[in-house]
């Protein structure tokens, strides 16, 4: 069976000069990915119409299906439409379904006069087949050139990954008799990359070549896939992913592709347990991971963020001769925070965290880095010190993940005792 | 003067199938920016020899420096070294300083055993000059092609961001004559793209070709960037600027390249006051947002986050017969949650919102996507009702992105009478 190779190419200057990160292209290739689509490359180039028709040459070489993503926006610098209608010689037209689209846009939800350069956005090339997008006011495009197939999308990414969910993987799916690919993730936790190589190394070595193994590596995480493509292949990779359970048991977070926090709050709504946290260092962003999901109102009561450390006293009961002379980082601090929190918001377990996440220490007599975590419930309560050694931003990620994991294993433990 | 052009590329299966977002040539973009070389092209491909071959062959007729990171991991997925040592003709030799300093990280940083495959990585190709990595074990690599540079970073964000900054940064400075570039951004909020491009449709227009406009549009932001190369320009560029905020006065959140946050918090500092929030829906993400400012501790007190409906009660004091008989998205909720959180943190401001992000309403008869917000201070609260209609995540970004705008409006109304 032919397999069928993709490119992504990412239109816009924002994305070189590395204004804005581009997230569309992963989406892209996920969607891509599912219906066992391979993305062999991804390019982004800028609002440039010698870059652009450069890329499309070349993508056009290494790939069948060539999925373009941004520059269709009403303003001056997006010019993805124009070089496309030029490199498919067509001329623009005005589509009316479009125009009455963005009218309709315009007049009923928006409800902001139409301008001349929305009105624009109802012009397509001739020799394209035009996508309707429900989101926004640019169509998408789709231009076939001998076997080769191209869609243009727009680059704003919510109008963006519509298009994809609702038009692009459905006809992909259609036109062309994909491969099975199947995807077996685990997610482990506390255990550096190169030491799970170590351990699993008689396993990667024995897997048939028709099984690939990576590792993504992401704070203290990592995460490991098995993949391979083909008919008849559920038994034998299932298998193996059995296999490869076993060997990092010790490290397991999760055995399917979710992230430690959708564990956590599984195994919360599966005993029917709430829990809440007490941030001071994270400033919110623990309580911002478990509450990103869907599901969270049903395990999750809430958080104080006690960044002053008045409001650690205030709110949370913390010993005021406590905090003046031992300063707000130490495990005392730490385990009264715990109390409190499991006080104020009467949850069945509670998460602290109280540490200097930098680049200064903000007076306190510490090293910047210097984190303490706290999990407990109304019996128990343990605790752990930690030194990381990062960047603000990096800092504040890697507490929260060690932080949910020390939640994670606390609460499995009372399960299993 | 010639402009020398730059090519990234990204290596690395996860990448490609969408697994992970690709964050480090966005960090490597902004790093060239600043110096004033053009990023031509980022190009992503997988843990393949074949393909990175035909990346490098391909990339090196684009571009006179080519930047590539990933797939240096110890890890048998990752080949980098392999295929660039095979690239350039060399064969990989035992490099006596890093192997002595992988022993010195194992030994005395992470306190672990060496194994085999960490002290592969001392094995560099012997046609490469070797950059050291202060933060891990993977050296980085610079490799020469005629007039070609090649450099070889590793794919862990941190570690590449330090080898840029420390390293190549400082290198091509000295080795490239590089043009001065300058950029002026600003960002506005509450208008669209389209409807900014019509304002100062005339200011586009009469702008000199060599200075170029950009929209950089961000869930409900616009941040407008001009750009010019040369010498001398400095005057007319900022003569420029000045009109360009001129134009945009009613919408401009900040006339420089900062976030929302960041210019709240700004202002709290300049006027030595403090706010807090009452978060319901956002989870926490608004108090994330603040706190990744390192500054935030002398103006953000703290957060509730108040995600089970009784903790609005007990902690922020709203009415219990108010919550049974309304429920918890209405006016006079948000004005007592910002009440609450005024009494509890004792701040000079306070933010409040609760709403429904979706993607179902959670038992309230209202829309999902309905979003209440509050600011205000001890004397006065101003609200305002939003209705959203994206996904979860950007509903609760839109949100964020809301509030902080009200409450910086606030603030600076108190200023001003």
């Amino acid at each position: 069976m032919k397999k069928y190779r993709a490119s992504i190419i990412t239109i816009g200057d924002e994305i070189l000069i590395g204004q804005v990160i581009d997230t569309n292209s992963a989406v892209i290739a996920a969607e891509l990915n599912k219906i066992g689509i391979w993305v062999h490359r991804k390019l982004a180039v800028g609002d440039d119409t010698q870059a652009i028709i450069e890329s499309l040459k070349e993508e056009e070489q290494h790939s069948d299906i060539i999925l373009i993503t941004g520059g269709l926006g009403p303003t001056k610098d997006d010019i993805t439409k124009q070089v496309l209608c030029e490199y498919f010689g067509g001329k623009l037209i005005v589509n009316e379904k479009v125009k009455e689209y963005v009218l309709y846009l315009f007049n009923e939800v928006y409800r902001r006069p139409v301008i001349e350069v929305n009105l624009k956005q109802a012009e397509v090339p001739d020799v394209c087949e035009v996508i309707h997008n429900k989101r926004g006011s640019a169509p998408g495009m789709i231009f076939r050139k001998k076997d080769k197939i191209f869609f243009s999308m727009p680059g704003v990414p919510h109008e963006m990954k519509g298009m994809m969910e609702d038009d692009i993987v459905p006809m992909l799916q259609k036109e062309f008799i994909t491969q099975n690919i199947i995807h077996r993730t685990l997610l482990t936790a506390g255990v550096g990359e190169s030491f799970l190589a170590e351990k699993i190394k008689d396993f990667e070595n024995a897997l048939p070549t028709w099984i690939k193994l990576a590792y993504l590596p992401n704070n203290s995480m990592v995460r490991l896939r098995l993949t391979a493509s083909g008919e008849n292949i559920d038994k034998e990779i299932n298998s193996q992913f059995e296999q490869l359970k076993k060997q990092v048991a010790d490290f397991l977070v999760a055995d399917e592709d979710i992230t430690l926090e959708t564990k956590l709050g599984k195994i919360l709504n599966e005993q029917k347990k709430t829990m809440a946290t007490a941030e001071s260092c994270t400033g919110g962003y623990i309580a911002h991971l478990l509450t990103a999901n869907p599901k969270s109102s049903s395990f999750f009561t809430g958080s104080v963020v006690c960044y002053d450390k008045r409001i650690k006293e205030s709110v949370l009961d913390v010993d005021h001769d406590l905090l003046e002379k031992e300063g707000t980082v130490n495990e005392t601090v730490v385990i009264q925070m715990v109390k409190g929190i499991l006080k104020l918001m009467g949850s069945d377990y509670g998460l602290a965290v109280t540490g200097l996440m930098g680049p200064d220490a903000g007076g306190e007599d510490k090293p910047v880095g210097t984190v303490w975590i706290g999990v407990g419930n109304r019996e128990k309560i343990e605790t752990q010190e930690f030194h990381f050694r990062f960047d603000r931003r990096r800092n504040i990620e890697i507490t929260a993940v060690n932080a949910l994991n020390m939640m994670r294993k606390f609460i499995l433990k009372k399960v299993d005792s």
